[in-house]
């Protein structure tokens, strides 16, 4: 996605993806070099890893890996300040060794630990670990459920939750021994409230920054920030309340998508319910994938070649700050059950997420083919330092 | 799987794997060059592709690809024999084309078909179809439901069918839209009875020839048979009913773990069940995974080293007849809810297939941990020729 640009050297210093030697490959050496944080070459898919450690937490301006799992948990009863210190320790000794190939620390199946295929692994807080912290007044203004739009159908089952994990790599076996092993680890302290699991091209498959296509067969991604160039967009700078500095917000919206209905609108139809083209993305305006749609151009009808309720007219903005980092997956869990997990991180849910899902919510063709059926938001605490655990700057702050 | 064998040159002919330029990777030359069964470079991963045309259909002894779709569906009232004639010659095109990289002839995401990565889509009958065709009499005798074991559990929503759609490519997003194109074709003929989704690794994150683990992390496949050296132990010659030399039979087992119960076991206790060290898949008798275990071979204590009930023990058997090609999937859908889906191809179910599956109900140490959720049997016809539709010998016959 976002063609190949790559995450590294913002200003607190972007994910960073090595490759490393491990057991299962037979190839022990251990490579320190960087390289950019976009995919490696395929062959080497298995191998590379992304480090764990740092300023912020990876799995967020990392390029999306192919396979993502999106749990959220609920805390036991008991849970306080000190039982969530510990399962923060646990989880981030946990996440740093299974991010680098090496078994879980408790871990019972070590063998499925040894294909780090990018793992990344980012920990959400919802409003519930600040109130069983006892730190409610340090929880984020904007950390509350989004308000109920017009086209929302939510249910219970796909919304809210005090915890989310986030799992991604590019292999599906490495996803789901590392949710297994770190549900595993909160068994006392949390218990799995829903899970959704979304999938974008397996490693090799397409070239290497091509833009992904959603379900319904659109180039999705085109339009996104680079988090590299505009990292005040994604991460949170230190604002008085201080712990967040270097962590984000995150919004999980699951969207069902109609593709019967979809599959019945001609392609005319289609292209202009987004304002782009199915081929290759490209604007109704332009030529190429990455040409800036034309929102004032003109058919000869005098009505504007980009439609006044297309998705990309209603979802931009003349305000810089309404926009946020998309790092949607793709879901199909059979006939009639497809859709995205619609994932999105910004610093502030309220200032830049939140106008412009109002204004889908008002006017957007899409909206006759997608419907929100789950819904969640969570802080994403900033990365953990050498020797720190994720969440230490709240937690004893 | 199966150390890399390749599974070209069986009497009648073994798929072959292909690399084709498609639009979506700006290659448009056609390679007619075929390649050994094997799992292409990974760089070339999603432009691979399988032959469809041929004596036996694809998706048996294709290597295995990562990602798998198994769609059981019923047939609609009234669909008799020259309503499945229109299906067959409409899923035989469509077939065709997908595994080509092509889209489907009503296809309405045709970007989506771009990237084949060694799609196969093969077809099964269940007795219903023979019914409906007013063909009973040339049923296979195998084709029933397996009798009822005493480890079963069976849900009928994982069970049964009339026809099976299995659906496998080295993408997700491909298998999603695969499944896709050919249940709407089929929309009037039949509909979805269950879906099963199972995966493997992705593309180039292990070796070529690496043996696949399973989600209770063994190394699952070594034993296997070679379909290649042994061709008669899964595709039916010609014994007289005729229209099913090139065919075989599937059985699609939905098998639960009890992942949690499982990871109490320490490691001695879990090696002992199957009879095969966790680490390689060497056998306890053993220094190597490829060695043969000994199943005479007796300890200190004078008990066996692969215990009398031990899985590997159990499973063999000294009948070079009572063999099968197994093709097992891992699912994952959500903590607690994981397994195999556990598929075998055989020339003969009940020659072959059932005096294992009956020796396993009566002792196997693994069934503490294992439960069959589900169970189908399908007779897969032949492949098709040129200029022929699946199923032809059968419904013209
Ligand atoms: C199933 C639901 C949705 C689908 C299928 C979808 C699809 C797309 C597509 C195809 C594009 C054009 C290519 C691109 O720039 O990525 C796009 C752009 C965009 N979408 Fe969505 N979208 C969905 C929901 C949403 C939601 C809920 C939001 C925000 C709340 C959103 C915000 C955006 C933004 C900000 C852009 C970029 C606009 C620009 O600056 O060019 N989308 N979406
Ligand atoms: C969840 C259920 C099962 C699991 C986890 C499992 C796992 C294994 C493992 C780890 C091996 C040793 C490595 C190998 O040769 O592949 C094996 C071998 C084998 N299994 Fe299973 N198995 C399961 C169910 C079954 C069932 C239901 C059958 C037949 C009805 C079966 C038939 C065999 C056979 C024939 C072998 C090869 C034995 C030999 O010749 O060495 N398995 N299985």
């Amino acid at each position: 996605m976002r063609g190949g640009a790559t995450f590294l050297g913002g200003a607190l210093g972007g994910t960073a993806v090595t490759l490393s030697g491990t057991a299962a490959l037979g190839a022990p050496e251990h490579t320190p070099e960087h390289t950019p944080g976009r995919a490696p070459a395929a062959d080497q898919a298995g191998r590379a890893t992304v480090a764990f450690r740092g300023p912020r937490q990876p799995g967020v301006d990392t390029t999306p890996q192919g396979f993502a799992t999106f749990l959220a948990l609920d805390l036991a009863g008991g849970t306080d300040r000190e039982a969530l210190v510990r399962l923060m320790r646990i989880w981030t000794d946990d996440a740093e060794r299974l991010m680098s190939g090496r078994p879980g620390l408790t871990d019972t199946e070590p063998e499925l630990a040894a294909v780090p295929a990018r793992l990344t692994v980012t920990v959400g807080y919802g409003s519930a670990v600040f109130t069983a912290a006892a730190l409610a007044h340090r929880a984020p203004s904007w950390l509350r459920p989004l308000p109920s739009f017009g086209v929302d159908r939510l249910e219970e089952n796909w919304s809210g939750g005090d915890l989310l994990l986030q799992v991604c790599a590019d292999d599906p076996v490495t996803v789901s021994h590392a949710v297994r092993v770190l549900v595993r680890q909160a068994r006392t302290f949390a218990r799995p409230r829903w899970l959704q699991r979304g999938f974008r091209h397996s490693p090799g498959t397409v070239p290497p920054g091509t833009t992904w296509r959603n379900p319904m067969g659109q180039v999705d991604g085109t339009g996104n920030i680079d988090p590299t160039a505009e990292p005040h967009l994604v991460w949170h700078e230190d604002d008085g309340s201080g712990w967040l500095a270097g962590g984000t917000s995150v919004v999980v919206r699951r969207i069902a998508m109609d593709l019967d209905g979809w599959d019945e609108v001609d392609r005319t139809g289609r292209e202009n319910t987004i304002g782009r083209r199915l081929s290759d993305g490209a604007p109704l305006t332009g030529s190429d994938e990455h040409d800036e749609p034309d929102l004032e151009a003109t058919g000869p009808n005098g009505f504007g070649v980009i439609d006044a309720a297309a998705h990309v007219r209603r979802s931009r903005t003349d305000d810089p700050g309404q926009r946020f980092l998309r790092r949607p997956y793709g879901y199909d869990d059979g006939p009639g059950d497809s859709g995205l997990v619609f994932v999105t991180y910004q610093a502030d849910v309220d200032r830049q997420f939140l106008p412009v899902q109002r204004r889908l919510d008002e006017l957007d063709l899409l909206n006759e083919w997608t419907t929100p059926i789950g819904s969640a938001v969570f802080a994403v605490p900033p990365g953990a330092g050498p020797d720190e655990y994720l969440g230490q700057a709240l937690l004893e702050g």
